[in-house]
């Protein structure tokens, strides 16, 4: 028999959630602070967080946020005593060290994880979850489940990073199309262009992740003073055109201040130390 | 018998055209401001412009910015009369349509072009060259040569926004590297699930791009005040480590001009239009 488990949260990635437990066969018991929201066809939707936690040996959250995950399972503490609880709520690596804390104070096992692709993907090839914590596997959901060992933080700390590339590639993708739009550039037409330039950016990972692990920024595909000297035509180029500039203006910052404290002949690579003297945060 | 071909400029990518004009073998005459850059293996030297200029029907000039171009050609007007031109130094589209007016004035054939990939590209299948104005196909340089259209200026629009593209997505590398270091991840490490992410992006710019295309900006793979609170996430994860954020803050100020607009729940494409009321330029 498959096991019994319970889904607390039902946005759309609780939902998703709840709806893959139950189409793989799981009871599948669900709970949502706000009544409205409809549990999936075939789950069971309880009246409490003790209530619907009472019901599987395992519990998964998901909410907004990791102020959500303290208010609502803040009164299931006994609950969940002696249970497993897998937290997929996003959130940072101290937050999750510290839900973590406060599941091990009630011997709850706790298992902190993220999600890194879309509602639609999960119970599919294409769902990416990573955890750390307590190993957990859950095929249900599909997809690629990587264990990042027994740090509650590790799944976090990944998932951060990703988003930041993710969201930075995507600013850049924002501001492309500006650029190409006050050409009279149609969109489409670029896309084919850039999407060859996002096809370098693998290239680009490998040689800048070999080179922080082994500390060596001297030449790269690009030295600092070349690089600042591309943002600098962009930014340029965009300020002629009245389109906002002011993320490129910030990279450029920081090649700038690497250039000052005599770093301009490194690589690009160097520029990830640069960030950590902070005095632009 | 192969065309001769001038040329001006032996930077790094000049060294590599004319290397691979000889090699493909053009009778290649060279020039460079400075003397001490040595002339590739089976290339002739020129003493000055005019007469470089004057050894072949083509002349391709590749120097740092449109200031050396112009400074570089001012003295051979005359010389390139009744010649074609190919301008391969990256620039604005203003600088080159300026040029290429200078070059219509003077019965000089023109086109601009700009160089998408690195030097060692050059005469291989790897590299992608962009041209526009009058049309030219250099098979010596190898690669895709693409033609957008008469207006010279039109090459190096593209150019800069795949630059921009190109530059922003790094600026997301360097910064994502930053966050995973801060919690002890090695860069190697994150390196598999960053290419992954990476890997994200070609599907991103086909729906952006079809959007904008349509002017059709609602529902998308996310919203806008979604994605607002995502970047907030990340500033903060990036503030607690005293990591600088100033990259994904100016992306947030964005979201948020955007929010504040009313198109809270626009999707991503949105903000490509946000950026042309460049308040924050
Ligand atoms: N959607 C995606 O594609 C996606 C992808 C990857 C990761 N994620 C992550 O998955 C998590 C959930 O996302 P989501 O898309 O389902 O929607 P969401 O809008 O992030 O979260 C909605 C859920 O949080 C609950 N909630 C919010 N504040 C609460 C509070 N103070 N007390 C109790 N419950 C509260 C909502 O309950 P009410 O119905 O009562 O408001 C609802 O169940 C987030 O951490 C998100 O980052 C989502
Ligand atoms: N390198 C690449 O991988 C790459 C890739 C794509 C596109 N590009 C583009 O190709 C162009 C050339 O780049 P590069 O890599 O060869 O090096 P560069 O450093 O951009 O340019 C060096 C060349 O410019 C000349 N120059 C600079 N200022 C001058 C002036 N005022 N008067 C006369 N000549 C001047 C230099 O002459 P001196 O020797 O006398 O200083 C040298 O020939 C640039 O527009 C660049 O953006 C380069």
């Amino acid at each position: 028999m498959t096991e019994a488990v319970t889904v607390l949260g039902l946005g759309p990635m609780g939902n998703a959630l709840a709806a893959a437990f139950a189409k793989a066969g799981h009871p599948t018991t669900t709970w949502n602070r706000t009544a409205t929201r409809p549990t999936p066809p075939g789950t069971t939707r309880a009246a409490s967080v003790a209530a619907a936690v009472a019901t599987a040996p395992l519990t998964v959250v998901c909410l907004l946020d990791y102020d959500a995950v303290r208010s609502v399972l803040a009164p299931a503490g006994d609950a969940l005593s002696g249970r497993h609880l897998v937290n997929l709520t996003s959130g940072t690596p101290d937050a999750a060290r510290e839900v973590a804390g406060w599941a091990a104070d009630r011997g709850i096992t706790y298992t902190d994880g993220a999600i890194t692709t879309p509602t639609e993907t999960i119970g599919t090839d294409a769902a990416m979850i990573l955890h750390s914590g307590h190993p957990v596997a859950l095929p249900a959901l599909g997809g690629t489940q990587r264990y990042l060992g027994a740090d509650p933080g590790r799944a976090a700390g990944y998932d951060v990073a990703l988003l930041d590339l993710f969201w930075t590639s995507v600013a850049g993708v924002i501001h492309a199309f500006a650029m190409a739009r006050a050409e009279n550039i149609p969109a489409t037409e670029l896309a084919s262009f850039a999407k060859d330039i996002a096809m370098l950016m693998p290239s680009v990972i490998d040689e800048h992740s070999a080179r922080l692990d082994k500390g060596d920024h001297d030449g790269d595909y690009a030295n600092i003073t070349a690089v600042a000297a591309g943002m600098h035509h962009i930014i340029e180029s965009a300020a002629a055109r009245g389109i906002d500039a002011s993320v490129m203006r910030a990279a450029h910052a920081l090649a700038a201040r690497a250039i000052e404290a005599g770093h301009g002949g490194d690589g690009v690579s160097r520029l990830t130390l640069e960030l950590e003297r902070a005095s632009g945060s």
